[in-house]
């Protein structure tokens, strides 16, 4: 079904026509570099398979059905209103194969996949559309062979046009160490906002879940006694519902995007993907009350995760020196106002979150550059861990000065896993193998977690798409994580002497006197707390029988949380889950003769360590964030063992967790290196040919109609010219944005027909970073008659030395230059150096190793 | 003076003609691609107006002398017979710029440059030399502004030719998933080896010193009470001497590139410098022999440094199969016989050497990305993490069981901190500012030290390139550091309890009896046992007056021995001396009241940390070795706050040492970013212009002749085709190296020339790996004249799709790609995709920053 998708090979090598319009009347040269004024009809490749006719086969119905599941499952689940009767909207009017002249600015659909085909340049637009869905919700197939048109990529090249070098020759020595320094101390701000905002969180999730525990601990006290704890369960998940439905309602109404714990939003930003809405600052706001919200209602979830999402739009925000959402522009920093600048404190950010929220700046440092840094650049590097640094001390700082104990330094993160006193031979060579063991098993589980939580997905993407169903399941996963806590401590008989300071609100329920119930100490607490509990309590305080059914239920619960429509992290429910397990592992070691090295906390840390190394697969960074919180380097070694264990035996089954949920999202991340066995492929096969070139000096009226043009929707333009000598084949000459030729558009930079000689209207960097990054769609910026028949001169704004390949290169070296110079757009010329194809990321990102060696999927046009 | 070598703007926008031989005659085509079978007058640029005439005028005659002086710093110090009489003898037959044929195969000098201009192909040849210089030592100038021409690239994208496509084309999934496999086998045994060679020269060392030391310590028990302790003092100088001579005799005689710390080498290397013999079998054996020996000698250094060359080493020889010193060739892992899979398994072999000598295996591998991998590739990052673990775990198994404590897991490195215990809050916040001044002392301290090494390493190239002063100054170090050690022990009146276990050799000396001498904790041990004495012992046991002559001391010794031939690193006189005066500044701060906090202990770890910082600079991945090498994250803030300041306050006064060095070997080093005021230069004005171009199918003998013009000797040919249209402009088809066309020639790839159509002898890419590294010189391979008749076809072996950039690229936009893509040529092509010029490392690395905005430096023919 998939290989049917794909372009007969002749087809490819033939560019000349075989998609073209027939209405199509400026062809500039012979090498299927069309000059589209007129040319509409051409078809994205793969939806004129998919659309090409209106059969109803089984087949085609199905691929229709994933088009449109596509749209739905986006992070930004802001979607338009569909027209009634129309079963792929947003393909309408694409859905024939030849020629069928559209009017623009007059059909309405076509005007609305207008708005929505330039999302990147301004996913503004999106908002005036109404907000409930009027599409009936059939149940509809999803498959993860999907990639989505609809994200476009971020542009990690600097346009090199002449205003950009004209700039950069007049700053001198002194200024760059001005911007230098500049850097340096946004990174500093990045820091210190981050910091900050992980105290807030901490402050107010402990104020909030006090006040909870301390209600509910009360309850449980007063019927304890006089019988009715019927009442306390049912108040327990009352309240438990009633603070995550306020969460829910805020993320699935007001931000979507804000949903889950963000890492997967962040890995595909710094992949080069823009995710509409992901840093902004409206995000945040929904992102840290959500989060205060969703771990106080009790849900097994963490604030670790959404800290790196709120780092990262804390840094996006910063470094622009504005804010759109609140319409104020302090014009500072304008330098830094482009994707690539932009991404590089976007690492910085996220560095900081993971910083702050595990006290681990150099944990923080990795994770940026393995998700991130393509291009590893050692004072960017500095950057990123002086903001690292910054943001642990600032939350150390603060939460110090809170807790009134200034000086205190044993809060470098959120998550704090407590002081381990080992002596120096913590552990034994013959542990080393038992430690690998477990590596598998938190391998082994963490693939049965990520599988049912795929599963479930899949589940949600179907039929949980309306935000009040969305609403609805977190506030009942919330209701029955309070009942099931509740009925778990109730039926617990395991019950431990009352120790000094301990925990903070001891259950004793039907426990003598001096005692408390044990399972109370793990479902009756926030999950950091219980980690810390299950780390650090002497042997003997859980009996195996608590921790069995601790973990069977937690495991549960934690696959059912993931996903839901709340700001909430996996980090935490992972490591309780493996804390759980693994102190139990431990303590059944003990019954091995001899076994006094079998230390049940030791075991809880490998555990943890598995299993969150099972779930996420994150690498290098985990080891050193797991070290850093542990604050010893003594399990350093035991901990890679099992992570790199863990990692191996949990990729045999099924990817990470994170790395799904992309998948699902159907964006096109690019991995690190092509499919091994691509060498095949050259970027002939791979390259799309739709491409529409302009002429140096273009007819303003040809360039509103190609941008105008929603079939096509393309973001870049190769620049041709001809020499000067006719009949000469035109060769590229440049390469300009769809952005760019809108703020041209915008600022009327034409020049009259009838006096080509006079200047064009000035424009300098500063208009295009004026309008970075929220372009006004083309629709809003009008074109009289007279102008369309103006010039426009593109020499000055192209990009004059855009990145080429030759046809036969292949797709492996294609995929090299392209990511390690985080590419937008890659021109393919012959060696003529004529145009005959353009690479984007969705062309790489297509390919990937199946079951059955190299595989293709379908593109979707969302 | 340098401007002067620049050529003037107009030459290079008249690419035609402006050097060119009168006599040659093949150009193929206007744009200055010369079909160069009688071209030989062409002069790398720099060199014409260094030499063009017989002028004498100062500035001309000191340029001479730094070409010179460049070909004698080289860490390879093989220097070819001078002819007698010649003042520049390389340049010999190439001063002239005028038309002055020249016989190949005939004129001796020639053939020697022949040599010499191969040392990327076979630096074999160049031992068929005689060993002594019999040139005149008579001073010469140096200076830094000089780039070396001698150094070649390595290679590290792979030529996509057509017989490789088709080898990837044949593997399936199934099969590269085997490669993967092996991949991992081959880091597992890189770790392995690692952690064994480590093992012996630790253990070695200890051995070698312990005889050492008890000869001394009972030769000074016995002549304490009798008198005649100059006897001890001439005994103490002469062994240190005799064991420093042999190292010095053999590192200067049999292999000098394993001088030194190897750490600059492997940065080049990794950079993608190619220093002859690098990572020969023959330089792992001597520089281990040489470590053991300058250790064992007693002189100011490390075994630290060494162990990163060793393990870059091990895991060259491992990776390829074979080694070529031993003449033995397994016939395993021939797939990995280029330069891409290479670095990548030296870069595992240089983070096993450092996780093996400091027992970091994290820090390990961020050192190895740090320095060499411009890319980051997740899969990669996995490997080198897992040869560091092996590293160090085989290096703490083995010392465990050598030490007959199997089962004690304290040696995780040939370093050891020994352990920090320290209670939670070990640290104020009001020691942060304490903290940030000593790295700020450190970085102060630390520039001193590499500006006095840096004028004593010019004055060493100046007055000491005969090996036997090098080896008289090694051991006149030696002896020095002897007699001054004992000197400061006589006169030292600090005596201490002697503790339990706290000393190897306390001597007694003139203290009372169950007292010992502190001066002689310092200095009568291997350094790394001083550094443990003063990270742990308790305050009081050394007085501030001790400490303070011995930072003196030691500092002037550390920075004359830097430099010195033998094997030797500088990280362990670095931590040394840091803490020392680290410990003498903690002692001092306790005179202050109420400071209870100041151990001196932790200040001398700050210490260290700051000096090493102040010296060598490395970011992160110091920080991260630091900690690991602590085994105590508590202290991580602390250290990441004085590496942070030791590095911004040393790199306002000088570069660091690695660095420093690397410049004065005038290796074309390519930095993270180009210049940030480059944006002046466009590709066009940086390229090279005397490009060689082959057609397609060319004559033998002109290729011959090519590869034997000494005076160009290029080692890329890009390679041009006609479009079999007459008078058309030949356009870019590909590019083929100079090795490739060496086995082809060896291999006799040719057609005859009347029966085009018979086909050439088949080869396959196993006979270019089986020529990998070591690739025959030009001149070793005989053709006849009938077979320069012949033509060859070198479609199947070029690489048909060469990156390329259009002439008016900007400088940093090249370096990017450069960089990125780790490539040795990149062709610049006008957009007709005709070749103007080719660019290079040595192009690119030729500009920096210096005090008056972008300079040039000069490129010297050694």
């Amino acid at each position: 079904m998939l290989s049917a998708t794909r372009l007969p090979q002749d087809a490819v090598a033939e560019p000349a026509g075989w998609s073209r319009d027939a209405a199509a009347s400026h062809v500039m040269d012979s090498a299927g570099c069309l000059d589209v004024g007129h040319v509409r009809a051409l078809l994205v490749r793969g939806e004129e398979l998919l659309l090409d006719s209106a059969s109803d086969s089984p087949a085609r119905s199905g691929l229709r059905d994933m088009a449109d599941v596509s749209k739905r499952v986006s992070w930004s689940v802001r979607e338009p209103q569909h027209e009634d009767g129309e079963n792929t909207p947003l393909l309408n009017g694409t859905s024939t194969g030849g020629a069928q002249p559209v009017r623009p600015h007059s059909n309405q659909s076509l005007f609305r996949i207008g708005q929505l085909s330039t999302v990147d340049l301004s996913d503004e637009s999106n908002e005036t559309e109404t907000e409930m869905m009027s599409k009936s919700d059939e149940e509809v197939t999803h498959t993860e062979n999907l990639l989505s048109l609809k994200y476009e990529s971020l542009d990690y090249d600097n346009s090199e046009n002449l205003l950009f070098l004209e700039e950069e020759r007049r700053i001198n020595h002194a200024a760059f160490r001005t911007v230098e320094v500049t850097r340096w101390v946004i990174c500093g701000m990045i820091g210190i906002l981050t910091g900050l905002i992980a105290c807030f969180i901490d402050i107010m999730v402990e104020l909030l879940a006090g006040v909870k525990y301390q209600v509910i601990k009360d309850n449980i006290d007063k019927f304890t006694e006089s019988g009715g704890l019927s009442f306390s369960l049912l108040l327990w998940a009352t309240l438990n519902a009633a603070i995550v439905l306020v969460g829910s309602l805020l993320v699935a109404f007001i931000e979507p995007v804000a949903a889950g714990s963000g890492i997967p939003q962040i890995k595909c930003f710094l992949n080069g993907v823009k995710i509409p809405h992901v840093v902004r600052l409206k995000t945040l706001v929904i992102k840290v009350c959500g989060v205060i919200l969703s771990v106080s209602g009790g849900l097994a979830v963490g604030k670790e995760g959404p800290m790196i999402h709120s780092g990262a739009v804390i840094a996006a925000g910063i470094s622009q020196g504005r804010s759109t959402s609140l319409k104020r522009d302090f014009k500072i920093f304008e330098y830094f106002r482009r994707d690539t600048e932009k991404r590089d404190f976007v690492s910085a950010g996220a560095a900081a979150g993971v910083s702050a929220a595990f006290g681990a700046p150099v944990g923080g440092v990795l994770f940026s550059l393995e998700e991130g840094a393509s291009f590893w650049n050692q004072l960017l590097t500095w950057r990123i861990f002086f903001a690292s640094v910054i943001s642990t001390f600032t939350l150390n700082f603060v939460l110090s000065i809170y807790k009134k104990k200034p000086g205190d330094l044993s809060n470098p993160g959120l998550i704090n896993f407590g002081r381990f006193d080992t002596d120096e031979n913590s552990y034994k060579y013959f542990e080393l193998p038992i430690f690998i063991c477990m590596g598998a098993i938190g391998g082994i589980v963490g693939a049965l977690f990520n599988a049912l939580n795929n599963w479930l997905t899949i589940f949600r993407i179907r039929y949980l798409h309306r935000r009040y169903l969305q609403v609805v399941e977190a506030v009942l996963v919330a209701a029955v994580t309070g009942a099931v806590s509740f009925v778990m401590i109730y039926y617990s008989t395991d019950c431990q002497p009352l120790r000094e300071g301990a925990m903070e609100y001891p259950l004793q329920l039907f426990c003598a006197d001096g005692q408390y119930s044990a399972m109370a100490s793990a479902f009756f607490n926030t999950p950091e707390r219980s980690v810390r509990s299950l780390f650090h309590d002497p042997a003997g305080t859980f009996n195996p029988q608590t921790l069995g059914s601790f973990t069977l239920l937690y495991f549960i619960l934690a696959v059912w949380t993931y996903g839901l429509t709340v700001s909430a992290g996996v980090f935490i429910p992972s490591l309780l889950l493996g804390a759980a397990w693994g102190r139990l592992f431990g303590i059944l070691l003990t019954n091995i003769p001899n076994s006094t090295w079998a230390d049940p906390g030791k075991y809880a840390l490998m555990g943890a360590a598995a299993q969150l190394g099972g779930i996420v697969r994150m690498t290098l960074s985990l080891t050193v964030i797991m070290v850093e919180a542990t604050g010893n380097v003594t399990y350093g070694f035991p901990i890679m063992l099992v992570l790199i264990t863990a990692k191996l035996v949990g990729d045999f089954f099924i990817e990470g967790l994170y790395d799904l949920h992309i998948k699902l999202q159907s964006v096109p991340f690019l991995h690190w290196e092509a499919p091994v066995t691509s060498h095949s492929l050259a970027a002939r096969e791979v390259m799309s040919m739709q491409v529409t070139c302009l002429k140096r000096r273009e007819k303003v009226g040809i360039i509103v109609d190609i941008l105008s043009d929603t079939t096509t929707n393309h973001n870049g333009f190769p620049v041709i010219e001809n020499d000067g000598v006719p009949g000469q084949p035109a060769r590229l000459c440049g390469l300009i944005l769809r952005s760019q030729l809108i703020v041209l558009l915008k600022h009327k930079v034409f020049v009259e027909r009838e006096n080509l000689s006079i200047t064009q209207n000035r424009l300098s960097l500063k208009d295009f970073r004026d309008a970075y990054p929220r372009f006004p769609p083309i629709q809003s910026i009008h074109v009289s008659q007279d102008e369309r028949e103006c010039l426009m001169d593109l020499t000055e704004f192209m990009n004059p030395t855009p990145y080429t390949v030759p046809q036969e290169a292949s797709l492996p070296r294609v995929f090299k230059l392209f990511r390690a110079l985080g590419l937008r757009h890659l021109v393919v010329v012959d060696n003529h150096n004529k145009v005959v194809g353009l690479v984007t990321r969705k062309d790489l990102a297509r390919y990937r190793i199946g079951k059955n060696g190299l595989e293709e999927m379908s593109l979707a046009h969302t």
